[in-house]
């Protein structure tokens, strides 16, 4: 049997051609390495051979043909650095994750490199800083160790692969030499098996290199960078403790990883403009609708440009909060179905053509599926493919579209007919009472005391229904995770979110509102921003348990109450120095008023913890639609 | 194309036959429905259908015709409070977790079957913490969310596999109508598949049941049941919304599980029984070697049976520790290689037969693969298989063949030489400083403070290590994770080994020694102990960071160090009343010595947490040793 294999994707710079052969136990083998090339194996195969013999074959070529190459390198460096390296001309700076001993050597790199290492509390933390991170500087990393480490990361990389969220997952594995021989070793599940934990990680990552061999190391790091800034999701990069300080080619470095987008087929592109220039052109009433996918995949100059040509009325999904300028003249708020503001819902359903630009149609982004708009009315632009009414033009991504939209459109020819304007419906949603209440609040938040460039995080519960309410002055980034919707997230998320933007230069406030029982579940990580001398604001609102939870089912069940913490006391207990905090009990609309108005809290010189105390049966109307619309569902047959 | 398929493994108990047929979208469908034998399913199918249709056609089929059978039922009952009616049979009081909004409904037969909820504070602290449960309680259960809950408890599960450990991990799914759509809804990668999760779970459990079908709930949950308890590994069961309250027939509950292990062939039981009693009755100083599996797999009444008649001398590994009677006159010590005191690995490697029972020999259960023993020396009993020297007998279960030689062996042949007998080494490691040391604590543990039936948590770091050099009294059941080595994991193991002792109404004080480094990582599980009102002794070993990771790598290096709490402040912040707690801060080895003849703190009537300093520098030999061996494998190609 004669096997002809090709490896897709993988190139080697220096201009060498080998020709050399080998065997494993089973086979004898050749392969033709053309290293300026896709390279090509030849297997002669007996009858008796499995198919997964293929590896140890493969690890067979690996350690012996390096042994030749290394002298022919003219800029020997690390595996481990070359990888850093790379992170960092992509733009990051710090590196997250936890120590353990299979990752320890590489962990060595970062500080001789001037990166950072964060050094989280624990993996899942580590994975959802990360996150953060990543939405504010562009991409992140994250270093953790074989099995322990990575499974207890996986859930945020999950929820990072769901919301289009690019993180660099870097596994430091035991040696290829002990993986070969099956050892029998700690954080292994005492089969062999060395595999298990990265077949996991398959859906979860856009892209995955085993760096098993250092001939191919450089083009699968940067083949997996390339793929994790495009996609915007997830890779995950397996380094054995033996490659970590493997040499290999370091002029490679010189050349900057191509992380350019690729352009769609002109004539298919060109097309598809004409079609929605048709319906944009001859629409009454058109608007545009933006959501989380236009951020993700980096198409705002887009948007903003649109909106700035076409003024028509621009709305935001939940999940698009942010993408905007919420005080540019044609925004006119968020719209989530019957979640929507009555003036809001009323402009966007009575729409003849909504540009849907980067949408996510999921139930806690739609209010509980309640749009009442139709496919015949919509063109839905998407980084993989665009949707006009019911034509589907697969490949062809909204960035070239939207490009030649905003050249091409007639403005003679459209009917920009102005929509409602957001205000901070504060008056409207008083009462008599000093109770802090969930409709006073967020509008308050946006009117009294965010302001311009903030950086605002929602943990799902309350406070990601509850900012639909809020209004945000220019430059806000708001975070959270409305389709993975993983409680404790936005704590973690804090971390790197306030890092990135210290990273960057960048003078914004870091602010978090997240709800005691998801507090509790990430809480320590408010340790990593002691430790970091971060200073972003928390408010923990104390509301007695999952009042989301309460409101789909269970609302004075046990199992959503929470224990009492003294929230904000944890603070010098994770060893803040006197000095560089301040924490706060806030209780009533009055001392909401006065702290919004206090001119040191808004400096956010330091780390300040507020805890704010909101009825426990209180939660936004948003929410309450959502949550009676899931209880539905999950009944139903 | 006619299809012939059969499902094995499933049996329906009442008896009735239903010859039905239906249709879906791409093909007619018949089946017959056998309900006392393996069903049968016939589908006609036109070409034009993919394989993948299946699924949906079965989904069908279960919706059908389970409206016809529940008229049917004698008794029925709710698939939910079958499940969990079926838990409390096998032992389980206590079920740990987290609410989310696929699982509430579930929850709430929780209380209602006079069970507990236990509510943690995050999943991976459950998961912990159902492991520690099970080893004390025999099996343990956890329920999570679809995607963020269960993916958050996955190194847990992962741990508990590798380690042996039973835990039932039931998932609260989205219904079966919204996987069957592919409904784009929260927790989901935002793609339709509703599998990824369940498959990450393949390879760490070893059986999975997805309740789709009411007909088939009842036998799934009994055979995955079973097969937890009788494989000592975790399992893994889905229960979508719309399946927890549909009704199934409840007399079957009136037949408990088959828990009995499964019996060996008898003649080949016989042979392995006559080659070992050959090998043991002319050996001249055998020795038994107990480990992990010993424990796991329930064989512990044959191990001290086999060391009652036989009088040979007995060691445990460190993952075998607290299987045997420390007390016992045949008892010598701790083997782990050169991590051995001087005697016993004498003694042991002296001996010309080891009897080992449930080996494990990983790394750090040998102190870096640093047996010398030879497996000509060597007879090795498995709870799936018996090897005498080289000789392999596959499905040979350790317990019929041990239970045959207790009966059949013949002591006028035996040779038992007495072997060493392990002491607490307190005078030989005092020194004259009064700084407490490693070398000196262990000892002093086991001298001045357990005492009989303690339940010792060690975590992975010193004390895991440590913890060889303390001789047990009688009764003490020890924990740890040697093998998976997760840190952290000894927290919320607490939690669940406390709470374990408490449901079995057991005067079994519950001791944890943890690092300071690896307590932040689970921290909160501690919120969860003061809401139980468990009372637990926590040593936190105040270091400076990952003492383990520094003897591998990185000495000094900054990301082996971690910020510096103040730990014993945590148990006020965390919401325990006045007198309800106490703690201490012990420095000096005074300081030790007053507190462990501490009348209140012995009696341990509240929540005791002790900060415990020892210079960061300082380790156990066998830690020192393992870790040497450790960073030699890793660099080796």
């Amino acid at each position: 049997m004669l096997l002809f294999w090709q490896i897709e994707d993988i190139r080697i710079s220096t201009p060498t051609v080998n020709l050399v052969s080998s065997h494993c136990a089973q086979a004898t083998v050749w392969w033709l390495l053309d290293t300026n090339s896709p390279f090509y194996f030849f297997f002669k195969i007996p009858s008796s051979v499995h198919s997964t013999d293929f590896s140890t074959m493969q690890s067979d070529r690996s350690i012996d043909s390096t042994r030749n190459a290394t002298a022919e390198l003219k800029s020997p460096i690390d595996v481990a650095e070359y990888l850093f390296t790379r992170l960092q001309q992509i733009g990051v700076r710090s590196i997250h994750g936890l120590p353990g001993d299979y990752n320890l050597v590489a962990l060595d790199y970062i500080p001789n490199l001037g990166l950072k290492w964060v050094g989280n509390v624990n993996e899942l933390n580590a994975g959802y800083a990360a996150d953060g991170y990543a939405r504010i500087k562009g991409m992140s990393a994250i270093v953790t160790t074989f099995g322990v480490g990575e499974l207890s990361t996986v859930n945020a990389i999950a929820g990072a692969y769901s919301e289009h969220v690019p993180i660099v997952h870097i596994v430091g594995m035991p040696s290829t030499a002990s993986q070969k021989d099956g050892m029998l070793l700690h954080h292994t599940l005492g089969n062999g098996n060395f595999n298990v934990f990265a077949d996991m990680n398959k859906e979860i990552s856009c892209a995955m290199a085993k760096l098993n061999d250092p001939r191919e190391a450089a083009a699968l790091i940067d083949d997996t960078l390339q793929k994790c800034w495009i996609q915007s999701r997830p890779v995950y990069i397996t380094l054995p403790t033996d490659m970590v300080q493997k040499k290999i080619e370091g002029e490679r470095l010189k050349t900057p990883i191509d992380l350019s987008f690729p352009t769609n087929d002109m004539a298919r592109e060109d097309y598809v403009v004409e079609v929605v220039l048709k319906y944009l052109q001859s629409a009454k009433n058109p608007i545009i609708l933006i959501d989380a996918c236009a951020i993700r995949h980096r198409v705002l100059e887009e948007v903003h440009d649109l909106i700035d040509k076409t003024k028509l009325p621009v709305f935001v999904t939940p999940m698009g909060k942010g993408a905007v300028n919420e005080t540019h003249p044609s925004f006119g708020g968020v719209y989530a179905g019957d979640g929507s503001q009555e003036e809001v819902q009323k402009r966007v359903e009575a729409s003849d053509l909504i540009l849907t630009i980067g949408a996510i149609k999921s139930d806690f982004n739609t209010a509980g599926f309640t749009y009442k708009t139709s496919q015949l009315n919509t063109i839905d632009f998407h980084s993989t493919h665009t949707t006009v009414r019911y034509s589907e033009y697969p490949g062809v991504s909204m960035r070239g579209v939207l490009r030649k939209v905003i050249q091409q459109v007639d403005l003679s020819k459209l009917s920009a007919v102005p929509g409602p304007k957001m205000e901070n419906k504060v008056e409207e949603n008083e009462d008599k009472s000093e109770t802090i209440t969930q409709k006073w609040i967020w509008p308050v938040v946006g009117q009294q005391f965010l302001k311009k460039d903030d950086i605002v995080i929602t943990e799902t519960g309350t406070a990601n229904f509850g900012i639909w309410e809020t209004k945000f002055p220019a430059g806000v980034t708001a975070i959270s995770q409305v389709l993975w919707g993983s409680i404790g997230y936005s704590v973690g998320a804090l971390q790197g979110a306030c890092l990135a933007a210290r990273d960057a230069g960048m003078d914004r406030r870091s602010i978090l509102f997240v709800g005691d029982g998801s507090f509790q579940l990430t809480a320590q990580e408010v340790s990593t921003m002691i430790r970091l001398g971060l200073k972003p604001i928390i408010f923990v609102i104390c509301n007695d348990g999952f009042t989301i939870e309460r409101f789909i089912h269970g609302m004075d069940a046990e199992y959503n109450d929470i224990q009492q913490w003294h929230f904000k006391d944890l603070v010098k207990v994770f060893g803040a120095k006197e000095g560089t905090y301040r924490t706060y009990q806030i209780k009533t609309k009055e001392e909401v008023t006065k702290l919004f108005a206090d001119k040191d809290f808004n400096s956010a010189d330091v780390l300040q913890f507020v805890e704010l105390y909101i009825p426990k049966k209180d939660a936004p109307r948003g929410l309450v639609l959502t949550a009676e619309a899931a209880a539905q569902r999950n009944a139903k047959e």
